[in-house]
């Protein structure tokens, strides 16, 4: 496909707690081409990872010049314009990464081009309403499960902001009788993300989701505590639609497939017909397989995301956010 | 205070679980004048309250004509305009009440006044933010807890609905160790309404809230369930205050400022700083006393709610719902 010189030409960045992916494009499908791209594992920390992103977009930049930059960062960040902190992470339990100032290590290397910044699974809810699963509907969810566990709303076409950002991996939820697994989470021990993270699944069983056996039992503890936990985002939210992105979901010996249909009969079971709706009561199609769906855009939900929060600097915003 | 003549003359209702509150009028305050109004029993039956209401309000309408109808009632509802049930109370656990058609009843008794219908909540959510705890905020949440628990969310001054509308009471909570209370929710157990409305303190003790000792050991079990739902509801939604109304907050001998202290140390205990904002982390006015308050409307939060529902169909809305 030729690039469309109508668009603005953008630099999209998404920040995991695995790995940060860089890339350059006017069109999600430019943003997918390997010469745009640079991926950098994030373990290196905060300062060297930093250097080597500003560095690769500031190339970029002098071979063709960028209008505006999107960040689309794990959290909790701070996004109040009028904070001293503004678009730096805060307290995160990721070592070394606390305080991270994204917009700062931008200014100071390209100081010409503006940066919009939002959470990873808010970037990845306007990647995915912009040309995923979530077209067309402006009340939504979007979560990740991976290093983290996150989620980004969408309500009335706006994205869910409010005091800071939602922090859904850190809600809680029942234990299951006979788990004595204490969780990972440095903060609550066993929420949603204490329990249910890549971290979490390797800390219970010694071993990486994708090297788990599909009858490992740990699959049915993390899909139980997820279903708890997206029911307990249904209440709060009543969403139309919830898209689940992130590693975990793949699943392993599993399979996505699996995963998605067990994680669909337990969020049934456990909100047991109380929210009347055939999006959730109804089976297949129509019913909860659409209502739980895995992202359209994949593993690239979020960079797009990156690329929509840039353009909406630059363009006209189609709705909001 | 003088009628104000500008403003509709407006049909107010709220259903609750435990009366019906009915009244007429131009303003708050036009609401709260006796001879405006009349409360009804719930537990007579829904048809029995319809005709009683229904009946008074065409008897109002008579000797002086209303000419908006707003309904704030207790949920499920079915709010989708499109809907054959459009109006009806869903599946409730409360006896009896399981498809109860407001909007019809209203059509036949009055067929000349629009009506205008939200579930208790999300009507008392509006009453505090056009009069109330949430007047110049447009991300916060509205909970009551009494017959039932529920919850109303403003996003970005848009009411939350969604799928359906939020049922915040449904959520699932850990149990908290030594607890066997096995809940009072038809639907799901022990989820928050099932351990902490008035019905659920009622079956743990024996007693209502009101003649509970200061230092029934219900109350720390009610505090901290509650402040983990909560801290969901902070998960989920980042509101920037939470207006806490119903009858348990009340909190018989142990009174509402003990309860109210109480659950802000136990939602800083849980969320444990991990949501870095002073108006979570912080003590006293500007922290957290600022954070979850009663409602500034007391109990006529639901029924100046559904004057805002009214007025709403018959005035241009000042921001949106």
């Amino acid at each position: 496909m030729a690039p469309d010189q109508t668009r603005p030409r953008i630099a999209a960045l998404e920040v995991g707690g695995t790995k940060c992916i860089c890339a350059v494009g006017r069109t999600p499908v430019e943003l997918r081409l390997p010469a745009n791209r640079l991926e950098v594992p994030s373990d290196a920390g905060p300062q060297q990872v930093l250097s080597r992103i500003t560095e690769w977009f500031a190339a970029q930049h002098a071979r063709e010049p960028l209008q505006a930059i999107g960040i689309a960062s794990f959290g909790p960040l701070d996004l109040d314009p009028a904070s001293p902190s503004y678009g730096s992470i805060t307290s995160t339990p990721k070592p070394g990464w606390r305080d991270t100032d994204w917009l700062g290590a931008f200014a100071r290397a390209l100081p010409q081009v503006p940066v919009a910044i939002d959470t990873d699974v808010n970037g990845a809810a306007l990647g995915e309403w912009q040309w995923g699963a979530a077209q067309g509907l402006d009340d939504f969810v979007y979560l990740t499960m991976g290093t983290g566990i996150g989620g980004g709303a969408m309500v009335g076409g706006r994205l869910v902001h409010g005091l800071l950002h939602p922090e859904m991996g850190h809600m809680r939820v029942p234990r299951i009788a006979g788990d004595d697994f204490a969780g990972v989470c440095p903060f609550h021990g066993d929420c949603w993300e204490g329990l249910c993270s890549g971290p979490a699944l390797q800390a219970r069983t010694g071993k990486a989701a994708s090297a788990l056996a599909a009858d490992d039992p740990a699959w049915d503890y993390l899909l139980r505590y997820t279903a708890y936990a997206i029911g307990n985002i249904v209440c709060a939210l009543s969403p139309r639609r919830i898209i689940l992105g992130g590693s975990v979901r793949k699943a392993g010996a599993l399979g996505e497939a699996a995963f998605f249909a067990g994680l669909r009969r337990e969020l049934q079971r456990s909100l047991n017909g109380y929210v009347a709706s055939a999006a959730l009561t109804g089976k297949g199609s129509g019913g909860i397989d659409d209502y739980i769906v895995p992202p359209t855009q994949g593993d690239d939900a979020g960079i797009c995301g990156a690329m929509v929060l840039a353009q909406r600097l630059v363009e006209r915003p189609a709705v909001e956010g």
